[in-house]
């Protein structure tokens, strides 16, 4: 149950993403932690953390210059260690539903923010997970020695349990974009098991964050402190997996 | 078990779905067979059949004005009682793995042609489907009363299994595309119920083609011929699943 020694986490500026950054900067053996924003000047509240240990970098999941930009940085700033721990944790919630006018740029956006972007950092970085996860002995996979963790969503990424359709949230592309998600935390688990890098998708719950509206079961401040404990708890049984926080299996 | 009046199959002009176009003109209770190709120019097989019952159109998935038009000439051929059965069967497959330098090109592209573009299209087509379902009484649901069927891959779509990563095939994005049409079957088949139409994933098993690369158990023949029993086949049983051509079900 060891701390990953650096962190990245995508979408921080608020949300579940903030909460990571925050429950992170609390544990002394992490010691490095990188947060991003699409928009810096934003980030008001990442910039009122005093931290040594807290990088703060601009990344927009869309752009391959911004992507390339923002590994070169991660590069010089984890060294010969390489990095431990990547969470996808950036997502958009755009409403969508199967009775419209089709609208293609809201499809792509979203595609492009939950799916192929995250996937694209995900690529450029694994050189310098694989980096950390090398440096270590033996078999195991673990978040202290190389690690890819999406951040999933049991009640719009997972077919068997879609129930609603549309639904509430208008999520049609959304469920989409998330479930294509799974099985790319799948196919990585595969590809990288070779390089002891451990790849899983975690859902929080109901957190209430701006994406739910609000109508969560769990502060972020619950939600994250919660996750943090299950990434410690991930292990070879988990490769792959779709898991709820209390790491039950999630059906796809 | 009767027959859909009228069908539309994407990507005919060669492969499945130009079998599935053979077969269905086999049929004398099929009134009206649409089938697509990408380069009308191209599609000389599809040229060389002569029955009237046929209609080929030109159809570009990653073309909102493609789509449009080829959505309004459908209307104009299926006229008052509208579209019975759409199938998606157009799809491409390039090579992506996860450990290859990122290229959003063919992400991109791969999602265009597999997910989003057959999203769109069917979103278009929609509201000649319900025109033809709502012209039957009572609450079954049937490919001769209103029904959008996915081609859908067991062998890279399913996640659970998902044993060779990127794989023989270099599937990782493809995966991910056919994935995220599980999603939007299952989302549909919600969405569409109180309308009468009925949606479901169906795998065609390996079937040799230029995209197996010929690798297939079955001829094109064989798995067309197979594929629209099975169709004949569905019920309210199998409104939003995922299954094999002898109707057993995938896992998601």
């Amino acid at each position: 149950m060891r701390s990953p020694k650096s962190v990245v986490v995508t979408g921080s500026n608020r949300g579940l993403g903030f909460g990571l950054i925050q429950q992170f900067l609390k544990d002394p053996n992490v010691e490095i932690v990188i947060a991003t924003s699409r928009d810096i000047e934003k980030a008001t509240a990442l910039k009122s953390i005093s931290d040594p240990r807290l990088h703060i970098l601009q990344l927009s999941l869309g752009c391959d210059e911004s992507i390339n930009s923002f590994a070169q940085k991660v590069s010089e700033i984890v060294g010969d260690t390489g990095l431990t721990l990547l969470i996808n944790n950036a997502a958009v919630m755009l409403p969508y539903v199967t009775k419209q006018e089709p609208d293609r740029k809201i499809v792509n956006d979203l595609f492009e923010s939950n799916t192929i972007g995250p996937m694209i950092l995900t690529q450029k970085l694994i050189p310098l997970i694989i980096k950390s996860s090398k440096s270590e002995e033996g078999s195991t996979l673990s978040v202290s020695r190389g690690a890819i963790i999406n951040i999933a969503s049991e009640f719009l990424g997972s077919i068997s349990e879609n129930t609603s359709g549309s639904g509430e949230y208008k999520a049609m592309a959304y469920r989409m974009t998330k479930c294509a998600v799974n099985q790319f935390t799948k196919t990585l688990s595969i590809d990288l098991r070779e390089d002891y890098v451990l790849s899983a998708g975690i859902c929080p719950g109901k957190v209430q964050t701006d994406m739910s509206k609000g109508k969560g079961e769990f502060t972020i401040e619950e939600a994250s402190a919660q996750l943090i404990e299950t990434f410690k708890k991930l292990d070879e049984r988990h490769n792959g997996g779709y898991f709820r926080k209390d790491l039950s299996v999630i059906p796809y």
